[in-house]
Formats: C-alpha cells, sequence, structure tokens
C-alpha cells in the first residue's frame, strides 16, 4: 500500500499543535502528543496519529473537554479514583499513572481506577511509566462494545487491553500489551484494505456462526475473546476482558460492558449510561517492596535469556520476548521515520486545512 | 467411567486425618483438607483429593515440609514476601492471603508474593476469601513446565492459572479462575481415558509440529498457551503466563521458568535452581478503597444480569457469567456428594493402607 515516511518530530509537532488549537494547555498538548505518537513509534499503527481526527471530532461534538480540572476523588494510602473530567484519556491517565507511582513511593504499591475519561492510547505507554522507577507498571482500559462473550450474539466488551511491564537488568524490559480478543480490530483493517479474509476465531456474524468475513463488523458482527471459542478456551478470554472492564470501570463508576461511550463520534451514546464516560485501571508496584530490586533484575535477564535460547518450531527463527517487536519498530522507526498511509495523509491534511494548523 | 459417590465430609475427614497422619498439626491439616477438596466440590477433579497421594509421595522424598514455620521476611505498608518453607502450597497460600487481606484492610490493597511453597490447588479457593471482606481477590502461581511458548519446541512455563474474584450483591460472586493455556492438564487426562484426540490447537509435538495425541506430554510434547498458535494469539497466553511467572517468583525469590519444581516426587529436580521451591502471587482490594462498596455491588448485578440477558448463538442455550459452572457443581455436589472414579479410589484405599487411616 502507497505510504510516505515522516519524522518522529514532525509528527509529534503537528499532533501537539492540533491539540493546543482545540484549547489544549501546553503541558497538555504535550503529553497527549507524546502518549498518541508512542503508538506510531512502537509500530502500533491503529492507536497513533491514525486516529488524531476522530478524538477531534469528540471534542466537535463536546463528548472531549480540552481543559479538564483532573483529580482524585476519593483515596487511601496504596489507592485512588480519579475523575478524568471528560479529559483526553491521552492525559487523564499519565496523571492517573503518575498518582499511582507516588503511592508506590509511599506504600510500596498504587493502584488508581479512572472514571470519566476517553480512550487513552496504548496501554504500554503508561505502564512503562514505571520502569525508570524500578517499578513494574500495570495498565488496563475498557472499551466500546465489540466483543461477543463466549455463547453470546450481543456485543458486549471491548477489546480491553491489558499492559504489564518489568523492568530487567541489561535485558531490555518485559512489555506485555494485548487486547483480550484473539485480534485487535486494528489487525482487522489491514485486512480490510488488502480485501482478505480472517482466519477462523477472529469473527462470527450477526447470526453467531462463524465467519472469515475481515468486514463483518459493520454487517453486526463481533470480534471474538482470546481463545475464538469454547473448544479452544474463548470464555478464558471473555473472562480476562470482563477483569478489565470490573476494575476499570466498576470499580471507578465509569461506564461498562455495553454502555461504554464509542469511539466514532457519529456513533450515537447509548441511551443508558450507568457511569461517567470510559474507564481506566492503572498500577505501580515498586521492586523493592518485594526483593532488591537489583536481584530482581537480574532473575530478569536470566528469564529473559533463557527464552532467547529456546529451540524453534519448524519454520520460525527465533522466540521473542514479549515487548520485543515493539521495541524493534521504536528502534528503527526513531531513526528511519515514521510510515504512514497515503489515507492517512490525506485524512491529516484535511484536519490541517480544517483547524489551519501547518502540515509538514 | 465407573465411579462412587461419597460426601464431602468423608472426603474432607480421610484427607485431614491423612494430613495429620504425615505430621501436619491440626490447624493445617484442617486448612490443607479445605483448600483441596474445594476443588472436589467446584468441579475442578484434577486438583483435588485425586492428587492427595501425590502430596504425600512429595512429603516422603522430603520435598513437603509438614511442619512448616510459614513467615513474613520482607514487607511494607501494602507488600509483603512470605517464606512458605517447603510447607504444603494447601496451606501456604492461605496464610499469605491473608496477610494481603490484612494489609488490605490497612492501607487499601495487599499484595504478597510467595517463595518456598508448593502446589496450592486450585486458584479460586484463596482469591475467593476476599469476598467476604468485601474486598476483590487474586491468586495466582507458577507450576512445573508443560507449556511451550509460541515458536518454541522447549517447555519454559506451567499452566499458571490466574484467579479474580469479586463480590455482587443479590447475584453470585463473578469468579474467574482460568490456566493460561488453551487448556489445562487436566483436561487431556479426561481425553487420555477415553482415548480420544485433542482438538488443534491444544498441543503440540516433540518436534514442535501441531498434534491431536492426548498423550503427547508422555513423547516429548507441550502445552500451547492460550489462543493455541500465533495466527489465533498464542504469543497473548504465553505473555498471561509470563506475567504470572514474574508476579510469583521473580518477585519473590521462588524458581521459575522451566527450573519450577515438578509436581511428580518420581521426577527429578531440575538441576539448576535460581530461586526457593515455587511461588504464587495473592491479592487483596478492599472496595471502599475506591467507592462504596455497596455501589460497586449494586453495579456487579446490574453487569452480571446484562450477559445473563444475552442472545446465544445456534445451539447453546445461555451464557454464562465466569464462577457459573464451579458454582453450579459446588451447589449439587454438597448435596448430592462427589463422585469419584475407581481409578482414584483405587489409589486413596492404597494410601488408605499405607499410612494406617481408615478410608470410608
Amino acid at each position: 500500500m502507497p505510504e510516505q515516511l515522516f519524522s518522529y518530530q514532525q509528527l509529534f509537532d503537528f499532533a501537539k499543535n492540533i491539540f493546543q488549537k482545540i484549547g489544549c494547555s501546553p503541558e497538555h498538548a504535550d503529553t497527549a502528543a507524546k502518549t498518541l505518537l508512542s503508538a506510531d513509534l512502537r509500530g502500533i499503527d491503529s492507536h497513533g496519529i491514525a486516529r488524531l481526527s476522530g478524538y477531534v471530532r469528540l471534542w466537535e461534538v463536546k463528548r472531549v473537554n480540552a481543559t479538564p480540572d483532573i483529580k482524585i476523588i476519593h483515596e487511601t494510602p496504596s489507592t485512588a479514583v480519579v475523575d478524568g473530567d471528560s479529559g483526553l484519556g491521552l492525559v487523564v491517565a499519565p496523571f492517573a499513572m503518575q498518582v499511582a507511582i507516588e503511592k508506590a513511593k509511599q506504600v510500596g504499591t498504587g493502584w488508581v481506577s479512572v472514571q470519566n475519561s476517553n480512550h487513552f492510547g496504548i496501554a504500554g505507554y503508561h505502564a512503562m511509566m514505571a520502569l525508570e522507577h524500578d517499578m513494574i507498571g500495570m495498565a488496563m482500559t475498557n472499551a466500546s462494545p465489540l466483543v461477543a462473550p463466549t455463547f453470546s450474539i450481543d456485543k458486549m466488551l471491548g477489546t480491553n487491553p491489558i499492559c504489564v511491564a518489568a523492568p530487567a537488568g541489561n535485558e531490555p524490559a518485559f512489555v506485555a500489551d494485548l487486547a483480550t480478543t484473539t485480534a485487535a480490530n486494528g489487525k482487522l483493517e489491514i485486512l480490510q484494505r488488502k480485501n482478505a479474509d480472517t482466519p477462523l476465531g477472529w469473527v462470527q456474524d450477526a447470526e453467531g456462526n462463524p465467519s472469515t468475513d475481515a468486514n463483518i463488523l459493520k454487517k453486526g458482527g463481533a470480534l471474538l475473546p482470546l481463545g475464538g471459542d469454547r473448544e479452544h478456551g474463548s470464555h478464558k478470554g471473555y473472562a480476562l476482558g470482563a477483569i478489565v472492564d470490573i476494575l476499570s470501570a466498576l470499580l471507578s463508576g465509569a461506564n461498562y460492558a455495553p454502555w461504554v461511550p464509542p469511539f466514532p463520534a457519529y456513533v450515537p451514546m447509548p441511551a443508558q449510561q450507568p457511569g461517567k464516560g470510559i474507564g481506566h485501571f492503572l498500577g505501580a508496584m515498586r521492586i523493592d517492596a518485594f526483593r532488591p530490586a537489583e536481584d530482581f533484575k537480574k532473575d530478569m535477564d536470566h528469564w529473559i535469556q533463557g527464552f532467547r535460547k529456546c529451540r524453534t518450531i519448524p519454520g520460525e527463527e527465533k522466540v521473542l520476548v514479549p515487548g520485543d517487536p515493539e521495541r524493534e519498530f521504536e528502534e528503527e522507526r526513531s531513526k528511519n521515520g515514521i510510515p504512514l498511509l497515503d489515507a492517512v495523509v490525506e485524512d491529516l491534511n484535511n484536519l490541517s486545512a480544517k483547524l489551519s494548523v501547518s502540515w509538514p
């Protein structure tokens, strides 16, 4: 597919200028652009600058507040609930993660559930904030309902990702960042552009039958939980997505299950709203609240090296450690630039014209 | 398959007497029997009394200490590391979970990583200890290496289960208890007894090729992470199993990855032992450290009822909420008794004779 290369700095400046143009403070615009672009750097193109115009449309319909008063509304020594005041999740989640980190400094761990937020980009960005403090970081969020639980036709959960990041010593950090579905929505979009089918186990049709149609979501179909079907453990993927929903939304007072607000601004809001906005859950655990960080990191190096040395199945060259593919993208794209599809460039050009913000 | 029915009390008394006979204190024997039997009650037959003779064999080879000095070796207000002193995991894990609950009472949450333990039965028993305190409970453990990471021939992880239990109001609690593999080892044993094949995606052979042989573990094969293969998201199941290993063992100083001690006493210990025993991770979060427990439980009821009302795919009668199948087993078996396969009864009769403990 035709694409063009841009430097990180070009795209960061554009995104930051757009966020300032809609009214974000320079600090918030900076954080939002950094969070958003971390997805492009790490190769998760579906969650990066390709979504910028989507965030702006949410602001246009007054579902995103550009000047939120983000605050703690309840807390204990190791916990807090943060009200995002309808701000960009790209700004609200880093605020909440910082609260978790401060609490971990004080009492060993910090756990923050967030209400009244919006989509927060990639979970990995937030969880990885813990690494420089020698902490394990966790981040989860609920999301618009696209996923049918095992045996269900109805879409009840989002792709509800979980990220856990743990520091190592000489080896790069362990970063597991995963949607709780067989495949994330972004993978379907890639197949749509190629006019290709999905493998069995990714989606079902509007009647709940197995399907391989990459466009099935537009026809009333659903994504399937990790596992695909009952025989292959989809009840486990469903349970994991449910856990994310409970920690992110039922613990904070956000909307949950099929009542989570949709990301596309043109999709009507659910008639029923049991909570406020969408929910996140952020956690930080100080390693030395358990054992000396140096001992842990030495063991992590040993652990990682053990996995890298595994013999491989026929046709594969190496066993990966969670975080390897994204880190390789980040190294390559930091040096050589970020490729954007022509369709994304056109969309950003239109955004540039609409808001009178110059495009590189 | 031929089986016989026993009452909970009959099996509890027998297990407790066996544990006392090998030297456990009455209190420890009581806890161990209760933890063990909770698996039989909840329909997870592979982890219940069928394993009793296996625990005794571990004691015979001095890998289980019947009179352990279980203690906290490091702590902060929200964390602790517990040394199980080679005790039964059936006793060590409830001790650690109680520590987590006490910390949650004080500072909102409690997180305990455990070293130097043994197999702890079902994760669900420990996580559910939190429910009566209006807390969310979590339990995980690492286990003997039977699982090959994505693209690997080598077995590097156990079936490493995760349980999260959350209280509801009028509805029964949400209890998600899952191995991070497509299918747990117990499911293979059922197929072996029926002389049946597994579905594709459960196991691979000794060369890393897809297999449907339910006996493949005895021939050098491996269980596969949840997802089955890369195309169906096995890198996610692998990442989840890895997270369990890190929190249970690298955070506590237990053995990890392929160096976790095997459950069968006749299997030699790994030559290399980077830590002590096997590791667990237990957590408790006070609901009202986030929001009023009544509000949370009302939302949980609403959440659960929403899932129960889902329309079903062709051929299925209802959508289940995590914990439903196990709770239905518990209700039925508490009333009508626990069925044991003849082979299990024979094994327990032999144990009865060997230790001179009367069998019902």
